[in-house]
């Protein structure tokens, strides 16, 4: 393990802008990260959920880890997700990300086997002894189908195992009792409490968080940023606003309805909306998800006028 | 997609012999082979969930089908499962498989990612399209936690994209609505309906499963041969007491008790019973998962003496 | 606790006809169980999740226990569900029934309230010691959210706390390990188990069980009782093609399609069936189910049709 | 429907003290409305979930209904759950808790049987058309096992059929759009949103929520009263400090660990300490909750004193 500089901001899970027939568009990509970088982003997570880490080739994760690391050349950190079902598979995507140039690693707990709280915390020990590079536990029960302890993560950054946290549970009571857990105990250096509930930044952040990872911060990160920076000087009410804004923004991922999966609806809008602001230039989404139709992309845009971005 | 005959009979899922160091014992893995052979199996599938598919990196995977396809050298068919979380990481599981020779191909629907049954579908016609061999469908709610509905997989069926199913659903009203619904069916060729269901083979065999792809198998293959080929005569009393006996045997899943995940105390057990029969090396299973202890393997060597397996 | 005979056969849960204004349809229920008994049951079970016991209130309750039980008049014996979220209100509906004179209590475990399995036992014992009638337990995860474990139930019955089970839980390997484990222990005495899974009859009482509680009983009771009488002389395959009718006839449950939940279509669907049968006035489904409608009601006599039931 | 004045405030769900033979305590009861008042609260809340209302049998809920309303006698509004499996049970307690003189109802959607969301709007349709008082739906997925969709139930503020929610989700989020879709509909009037969240109040607050019914406001309604003062005068440190003190107060639900429910180790937790603080004369739970034992509730007690309780 490596010691972090505790992680803050607004560090956005970058889609990956494909193809249409489904490889990387590193054109697009490349666009999309100096639009972040643009907006004020603090940091860059690659190979998250909302990347489509889920449906991409280990060739197409390794080409975005390139393109990315060699565009951004160090103006900011870029962490990697490693997600797999379990800690030998996550470890070969750390090796990879490693040597591309990561700057840390997110993992979730195993997937797909059915796994006890003993064994996910074999597993992060593990995937900490050999990354080299800070890890960053990733909690995301609607994928995953457990839900990381609190307890476990606070004894694991004791411990030095785990850098931070990314909490996408939506559990903001668990999230609140970590983050006093982390103030109460004295045996915990540097640990980031970063919230993936990208419609409750200003309340995590009242909280005590540390920043946030949030999907729709790719459409809008100037939003993010502008939400983070009120907070960081106490200008709630400033933050308030720019989060509700932000709330109202993210209904487009409602519009492909119910014909299609959840993940599918989210993230065939965020990539639409890039693609209407002009960042990308296509908004397909890879298989099998539903793509949106032309008159769902349309709705989009209302969206994107809706909320000023256009 | 090519034609298949269809698939019947006892097709266990291969266990991954590991040396202590967690590469493959390729040695342990060969004699397990020869153990099911003559046993009396009628096809082997490899990379399952019993095979730790989901504990193991792509390279292991890769020596798994290797070595077994070259030791079984065409003596009866071999399915691999390619297990990951959407369609592009599928195929390119699949084409390793089939350059490695694999008779058929196992894929559950899409996990981690929430997917919709139109999504589903895409997968597995995709998948089918490209595989060059027959695809098996594998319901396994409790790893994946969608259900593949009976009408799709049979509506795929009669598409000629599905060989057969591999259902580990539990579900027996759904088991057998399938197998009727395949008998009255007048558009579907050969579909075989395999059961995963490794305590309750003889009534799925009486509802007219064609087959049975039981965990256990790898520890007793020549009950579950018995069981079949009494059923396959009519000797249905036969085959229930086998039955029987086969789930006495079951418990030593149980030796594990609470302090680890399930799916490790099944594991860890049919790997300690492997290692206690003088089949495979070492009872080690792959990394997060708890290892049996000494006692807990001692009490593997009780399940086996009063099955009359020692 | 009163000791029972074991019970066995087929044991219908009644359902409750109601008038287009919600009261309970006495002359029609009474029609209804002379339809039983004229089928051949064995047994009636009153107030169960088919008998829409969860929509009833108090006062219909008793109307129904009041009415069957003298109606009845001693001919076969009849349980009453005591269906609520915990031991004290539980106990307040076992006092109604027995008053009434039920011959046996069927109780799940806990609900609403989330429960662990040291309370469910002191549940299970603190009805049985107050009922004075045998005490049978229902397995209902998919109402109640919790599955009763077979060493728990068997514990139950060595102690004289449980007169048996209802087994509606669709597991049929962990139905079967009971059976097993019954026929193991030398310390239980009288101990019925009864499947609720109507799909699977004939397996279950291959296995071992002593019965089955089937909701489309009510439509076809003739059926399910040769079904019974069959496996009870052995002529299994006429027991396999008697349950392979009842389960298409059992596909009558679907009409109600997605528009409704699927507790609503199927009892709404056994109603229109009986209404069609000419054993109740009425199809009514309390409230707040969506009633089928007239097309949905036509859809179900096709079924009735191809089963030979008009 | 009777029109409403929008509730606002501290709301307590009161818990119902029990003599050690289960009866309710009507003494205690009184003093912990004393308590309750003296503490500050707004309103309270009767037979909601921390009142026991699943293990209470109807006759002891009217024995809280007549104990409170008398007592209080409308020196707060008094509302009271009719906490039922469906429709027509629940409206049962209706009448009840409106002979007794309740200010308005509070309703879960159906459980045990499977609902569809239309059913869930005929649901809470038939109870407003009869209570004639007005009704809060109750959103509390942990026990309800489906969650009400903030575009119903807007709908049905729409309508007049609701006058508010309580909200015990957990998803924080959903009700942050649900208090944003409120503001920006213009077709609604009085529509209370009430946070079940305990530990996240302030934040809940800031969003826009009216109120918060908070169980561990029996135990220190002081604490939550000034909670909610600092917030509505705009004070959010304040305010916020006083939540991190509940917050770290609430711990004292796990003194019961992993050997009861988590429920009964939360309502035990909170009667020890409203028995340790001298406001009820047992800590009594009711069947089939395990007990807290004498060192457990030790443990509550040195909470009670890091929190200035004592």
């Amino acid at each position: 393990m490596t010691t972090a500089t505790a992680l803050t901001g607004v560090i956005p899970p970058v889609c990956t802008p494909l193809t249409p027939d489904y490889r990387v568009d590193t054109g697009s990509l490349t666009r999309l990260v100096d639009h972040l970088l643009d907006g004020g982003v603090d940091a860059l997570f690659l190979l998250g959920s909302t990347s489509e880490v889920a449906f991409l080739p280990d060739a197409h994760r390794k080409v975005v880890l390139d393109t990315v690391i060699r565009h951004v050349a160090g103006q900011v950190p870029v962490l990697a997700g490693a997600i797999d079902m379990t800690t030998l598979r996550v470890l070969d995507h750390v090796r990879v990300a490693v040597e591309a140039g990561v700057d840390g690693i997110v993992a979730t707990a195993p997937f797909y086997a059915r796994t006890h709280p003993a064994e996910i915390e074999v597993h992060f020990r593990t995937i900490a002894d050999r990354a080299g590079v800070p890890v960053y536990a990733y909690d995301l029960p609607v994928s995953v189908h457990s839900k990381l302890g609190p307890a476990l993560l606070l004894d694991l950054a004791a411990a030095g195992v785990l850098a931070g946290v990314k909490d996408s549970s939506g559990d903001e009571s668990g999230l609140r009792g970590m983050i006093l857990g982390r103030r109460d105990r004295t045996d915990i250096g540097s640990f980031s409490v970063l919230t993936g509930s990208e419609l409750t930044v200003d309340s995590a952040l009242w909280m005590g968080a540390d920043g946030v990872v949030p999907g729709l911060g790719n459409v809008d990160p100037h939003g993010y940023a502008r939400l983070f920076a009120a907070a960081a000087t106490g200008e709630w009410e400033t933050a308030r606003a720019e989060q509700e804004r932000l709330l109202h923004l993210f209904d487009l991922v409602t519009v492909g309805g119910t014909r299609m999966g959840i993940s599918s609806s989210a993230l065939g809008a965020f990539k639409a909306a890039l693609y209407l602001r002009g960042v990308i230039d296509h908004p397909t989404t890879a298989l099998p998800q539903i793509p949106l139709e032309g008159d769902e992309i349309a709705r989009v845009g209302k969206y994107l006028a809706a909320a000023g971005l256009v």
